[in-house]
C-alpha cells in the first residue's frame, strides 16, 4: 500500500534530503519516524518529488513510501498528530494518507516550483529571515536579470547549468524564471520546470546575478545555455536562499495512464 | 552628540534587550560593537524605543546613544558597513546617523507597533518560520478574538495585563488590537499603543486566545480589564511569536517642543 506525505523543512542543519551514512538528512529523519509510527522492522524506502541539497529548504515537498498492507492502522490518533510528536521541529508533515492509484511522488509530477531569495541591502539580511535569504554585496539590476532570464525559457539541454550524472539527460523545459524586487531589498526568483537536474536552479540564479551586477550583458546567458557545458563563469548560488515551494500533479483520474506513459518513456 | 540607530534582531538566542551581567543581550552586543566602531573607552549607554524580553524579535527597533563630539568620524567607510562587520548575524543595523535636535528614541516615540504570530495548524508550525510563530494546539475562532479585542481599545489602566513595577503608571492608550487569519493557519495580531508596560502585549494576546478557544465569552476580556489586577487566568503568551515591528516619531521640526512637554509630563 502506497502512502503519500506532504511535508516541509528548514534545511539549515540537514545534509540535504538524501540519506547518507552518519549524516543528518531529511530522508533519514523521516524514515526513522515512519518506522516507529508504523512499527516496521526496516525503515521504509522513500521517493521524493525534489531531492534538495544540503541547506536547501522546502515548503510543499511531496514523498511516497510503500508499506505492508497491515501497517496502515491509526491507533486511535490521526497519523499526522502522532508524526508531529516523533519528528524534530525542523521537519513538518502537513498531510499523510493512502496515495491514489498510480501515484508516484517523483514520476507523476508535472512540474516543480522553487523560489530563490536574495538581498542586496547594503546593511545585510533581515536577521529574522537570514536562514532563507542569501546576501549579495553589490546592488542588482532586476530589469537586466529578467532580460537574461527570458533567454533561458523553453525546452533546452541545460547541461551548462547541471552537475553531470553519467548517462542522465539534461534536457528540461523551463517554464518560468522571473525576478521580483520585494520589500527590504529582497529579490525573489520564481523558477518552474517540468523537472530540474542537479544544481540547476542555483546555477540559473547565479547566471542572472552575474548579469544583474553588470559583469555580463543579458545576451551572455544565451551563450552559456548554447555552450551546453559547465563553465566556472556560472556561479552556483548558496543553498540558504533556495526553497522548494510546490509540486504539481495531474488529477487522480489521470494518474494511472500517466504512470504507464512515464514507464515507457523512461524505460 | 546624539546618534540614532535603526535596527532589527532575531531574539531567539538573546536574553532580551536589556544588558545583564553574564548574559547575551542585544544591548550588550550592540554596545560592544559601538565601542569598537567609535574607539570609545567605555561602552556608550543606549536608550531604546521598545525594551523587548528574552526571545522577542524586532524589525523596526530604534535606539540612541550619546557620543563625545570627536567620536563620529567615518574612517572612509560608512558606519553601517563597518557595523555590519562587527555585529553577529542575528542583529542588523539598517541605519546609523546623527539624530535630529531633541530626539530621544524612547520619549519622542508617538506609538509602537507589535505583531504577534500564532499558528493553530494541527500539524504544527511551518519549520521555516518556527522561530517567529507560536503554536496553539486547539483551533481558534478569530471572530470571537476580535470581539474581545475591541473591548480593550482606548485609554485604560492596563494593570491586569502588566507585570507591576513600583510606582510606574500602567495607564496606556491601546489604539489597535486586531486579528487576521493568514495563509497556512497563521493568525496575526497587530497591536498598537502609545507605549506598553512590561508583558502587556503577550498578556493582551493571551486574553484573546482564551476567548478564541472558547474558554471564556468575549465579554470576559472587559471584566479582566476592569479588575485592574493581574490574574492567573490571563496567560502570558510565549515570546517567540512576538516581533516589535515599528515605532512612530513626530516630524523633526516638532521634536524639540515635544521633548520639553514630555520632560514636564514625566516629572
Amino acid at each position: 500500500m502506497r502512502v503519500r506525505l506532504d511535508l516541509g523543512y528548514d534545511g539549515t542543519t540537514f545534509s540535504g534530503w538524501a540519506k547518507q551514512p552518519g549524516l543528518r538528512t531529511v530522508e533519514g529523519v523521516l524514515e526513522d519516524s515512519l518506522r516507529v509510527l508504523f512499527r516496521l522492522d526496516e525503515p521504509p524506502g522513500l521517493t521524493v518529488a525534489g531531492r534538495t541539497d544540503a541547506g536547501v529548504h522546502a515548503r510543499g515537498q511531496v514523498a511516497h513510501c510503500d508499506l505492508p498492507h497491515d501497517a496502515w492502522v491509526t491507533h486511535g490518533t490521526p497519523a499526522e498528530d502522532r508524526l508531529r510528536g516523533l519528528l524534530p521541529l525542523d521537519v513538518r508533515v502537513t498531510a499523510i494518507g493512502v496515495a491514489p492509484n498510480g501515484f508516484d511522488a517523483r514520476f507523476s509530477a508535472l512540474s516543480r516550483r522553487y523560489v530563490y531569495r536574495l538581498s542586496d541591502a547594503r546593511s545585510g539580511v533581515d536577521p529574522i529571515r537570514r536562514k532563507t535569504i542569501a546576501w549579495h554585496r553589490r546592488p542588482l539590476d532586476v530589469t537586466a536579470m529578467n532580460e537574461a532570464a527570458v533567454l533561458l525559457l523553453g525546452e533546452h539541454d541545460f547541461a551548462a547549468f547541471c552537475k553531470r550524472r553519467d548517462g542522465a539527460s539534461t534536457v528540461r523545459t523551463l517554464r518560468q524564471l522571473e525576478w521580483t524586487r520585494r520589500q527590504d531589498s529582497v529579490l525573489e526568483a520564481t523558477v518552474v520546470a517540468d523537472a530540474f537536474c542537479h544544481n540547476m536552479v542555483r546555477s540559473l540564479v547565479g547566471t542572472c546575478v552575474a548579469v544583474g551586477e553588470d559583469k555580463h550583458p543579458a545576451s551572455w546567458a544565451a551563450g552559456v545555455l548554447a555552450s551546453a557545458a559547465r563553465s566556472s563563469a556560472v556561479r552556483v548560488m548558496p543553498p540558504r536562499g533556495l526553497t522548494f515551494e510546490e509540486v504539481s500533479y495531474p488529477r487522480d483520474s489521470q494518474l494511472a495512464s500517466r504512470a504507464i506513459e512515464s514507464r515507457q518513456f523512461r524505460g
